[in-house]
Parts: C-alpha cells; structure tokens; sequence
C-alpha cells in the first residue's frame, strides 16, 4: 500500500483518540471492537484513519498492543493509516522514529514537529519515501495560542510561511505520482492559511484537523484531508456506529456543497 | 519523589537509547539486565537518568513494555527519571501525555516541543506541578540545522532566547523550593546560548545534552544537567559496565574541574 492513495479517496479522515471513561467496562476490549466495526463501516467514506497516539500511551503497555491491533487491522480493510504522534528528533532518534512508524507499518504517514529545523526532517522524509508513506508537517494548528510563535514575523512573514517555502524547496524531491510525501497540517479554523500554503505547496496533501470542532468548517479543495475526530468518533458525545455513519456522510456532503 | 531533588545531586544524566544491534541475543533480555546493572552502579554519581521514548517506541509493544520495567526499576533505586520523548499537542491530547508521563510516573520530567505556542504547555506544567515533576522545554539543541528556526530573529532576538523569556513569566509560579518545575534544554556544544537561557531563567533546570558527542564539553553551573547517552551507556561502542563506571567518574572530575 501507498499512502498517497488516500488523495483519491474521499476526502474525509476518521480520526481516533480513545476515551476510556466513555466505554463500557472493561473499556480496551470495548475500545478494540468499537474502533474496528468504524473502522469496518466507514471505510468506503474515509480517505484514512488518523490515530492520536497520546491517547494510547495514555493506557501504558496494553495501550501500545492495542494500538498496534488497530494499525493492523485498518490495513487488513484497506485504510491508509496517519500515525498523529506529532514527533521530531534529530539524527539516529529520528530513524528509530521512522523505524517504529514509517517501516514497521510501510505506507503510513507520520506527524511531526519542525522546531529542530527542517533539515532535520531529513530521516523521516527519506524512509517515507522508501515505504510508501508520508510525512505531515505542523505548520499553523487550530489552537489560539499557536498564533505566538507560528505566526510570528521572521523576515517579513509569518514563521509557518517560511517553513512551508522550506518544504517547498523538497516537494518535488519526494513525489509519487502527482503528490508528494511532504504534508503540512493546517487547521480548519485557518482557512486562509491553508490557500496560502496550498499555493505555496501545490503538490502536496493537507491534513486539515478541527471538522466538527474549534469552529472548523467543510473546507473542499485538492488534497485537502478534513479530519473529524471526537465529532466523529463519539457522535453526540458517546460511541455510536449508526450516527457516526450518518455524521460521515453528512460531513461529505458538506464537502460536496463546499 | 520530587523531581527537583535530582538539582541537588551529582550534576550528571545517563542517557539511555538502547540500539538492539550492540547487545547479544536476545538483545531485549540484554538491554534490560545491562540497563538495571548500570542504573544500580552508576546510582550515585548520576543526578538522573533518562530515557529516550524513541527507541522503545521501535521496538514495538515489547519495547514499551521494557521501557515501563525501566521506568520502575529507576524510581526503586531512588533516581529521578527524564522521559525524553520531545511530545507537544495542545488541550485532551497534552492531557494525555501528561496522564502518560507525569500522573502514572509521578516526580518524572518530561521534554516538550513549543511549537505549539508556549501557553500550550500549561496542562503539562499543571500536571508537573502537582504530581512534583518537570517540564523540560526544548529551545536551543544541539544539530547544526536547528539554526534556521532557533535562532530565527524575532522582533529583535533570537527564537529560542524569546522562548526563555515567555517561560521566565512562568517560572516563578511553578517554583518547589529552590528550583522551577519549568526547565529548558540546551545542547552543550552551545555554551553561550546555556548562560543566554540561564540569565533568563534563573530558577530553571536546565538539561545539557552531548556529554561526549557532537563537540559538547562539560559544563558546571546552577541547575546544569549535562547529559551523556551514548558515550557513557557504549563506553567505547559497546555496553561495559566497568568502563561506563569510568566514564561517569571521568565526566564528574571535568565537572569540577570545569
């Protein structure tokens, strides 16, 4: 698998962040099921399954086995896979990095910080390229208090312009097809951000995070991966296959009209 | 356990990145009697130790698993524990790494990305306060390609200098005793950026990698944690618990002579 073919899937992410106190006891096993059946029942509506990886290592060792059941079964359906673990490290820590998220499972996508300079994104970027994956790089995120350094003026623009000009400069470097391995993460509550570095970054694929949250809206266009997490995951606020089918459907719609 | 207790201890961290390939088969079983052997040893002349998340997290659910044994068995022998694991996400998510870090391993430290805008931290800082542990920030690290972004000028100053200054607001407000459960990291080879962040932060720890690599010298100096990973864990390219015992002796006698 080639995580690229998300891009001609639907464009909607499913993203998952467990919750234990939102399950039923005992609440892995409950979890486990919950996550598969979505899984299973949203698959032909969802471009990939984006896990967030805190939320397991929140749950200690069994938390690391059931994520990786649930890496594997998303591949067995067929999903590509974004790891949301938002790493970055330099060096011979960055290829353990991509040891444990690009290679263990080819043809995954990883998200990562860029505080260690871009260069240093090197590792991740070349074992993406070798695995079929993809690398998606934090540049402006949904949170108000992001403003402060990513939107701080270096050289006469905002820091995560500049850092997106950097990647540009690599874009064509690291391309499959017509994508390149290089994605930004932008959130739905910055839509002019995410047309500034889609002109700067024609060619490579957005995760756009926030659907149904922070005030994000529909935002349609190419490459864009919108990514519904507890909107989506938890409709109406508890685990429920049936809405959360009809939730995906309408944020597709929503897509559509957009 | 506080965490600040390891402030007034021998000013040396043992970074532990274990590589599979250096040890006998099977390396994992190594790695963890290796490990428990030179904790236990090197037990007095360290400050802390400190564990470095990626390569666990590359060994898979195995990995996590020994890295929780780790974990427990540093806290048995009375050392404080340093997650290196560099995570940063904002809201439920840093919730949950401060669920997985700093409430299950009460009295850690954890390191952090800023990217995510300082006031982002704060779930981190809370929970570090409350459960007696400590929040290192990453502001200006030792690879050459952090440049770019670190020392981007700001309004005037460097990036990671107005990190230091944002967290100097906060410090205060964090303080146990002597110290502040807000901490920086500063790689060694970068000795005028380390007494740049401590006039800034008077009251922080701040943890100083590349003890032996990279160029970085000893550096003696309030709250300095100079850390060694792979030179003292592979003395001379390979586990030995005699000569890392050595090595640490060696490292403190430059400390002070420093």
């Amino acid at each position: 698998m080639d995580f690229l073919e998300a891009l001609s899937r639907p464009p909607l992410v499913l993203g998952i962040d467990p919750r234990p106190e939102l399950h039923p006891i005992p609440p892995l096993a409950h979890i486990e099921r919950y996550s598969f059946e979505l899984m299973e029942r949203l698959a032909p509506k969802l471009a990939a399954v984006k896990f967030q990886t805190a939320f397991f290592e929140a749950l200690g060792p069994l938390g690391s086995q059931l994520f990786h059941r649930l890496l594997a079964g998303a591949r067995v359906l067929g999903l590509p896979v974004i790891i949301d673990g938002k790493r970055g490290d330099i060096g011979s820590t960055a290829e353990a990095y991509a040891r444990a998220y690009l290679e263990a499972y080819p043809g995954s996508a990883l998200t990562v910080h860029p505080y260690l300079g871009p260069e240093s994104l090197r590792p991740l970027l070349k074992a993406a390229q070798t695995h079929g994956g993809a690398i998606f790089v934090l540049l402006r995120t949904s949170n108000p208090e992001a403003e402060w350094i990513q939107e701080a003026q270096v050289e006469g623009e905002p820091l995560y312009l500049r850092l997106a000009r950097w990647l540009a400069q690599e874009e064509a470097r690291y391309l499959r097809g017509d994508w390149s391995a290089i994605g930004g993460v932008v959130g739905l509550n910055h839509p002019e951000a995410v047309w500034a570095v889609r002109a700067v970054l024609p060619r490579s694929p957005l995760l756009l995070p926030g659907l149904g949250a922070q005030g994000g809206h529909p935002l349609a266009g190419p490459g864009f991966l919108n990514t519904a997490s507890r909107s989506l995951y938890y409709p109406g606020g508890v685990p429920h296959l049936e809405r959360a089918e009809a939730q995906a459907s309408a944020y597709l719609e929503a897509l559509k009209a957009s």
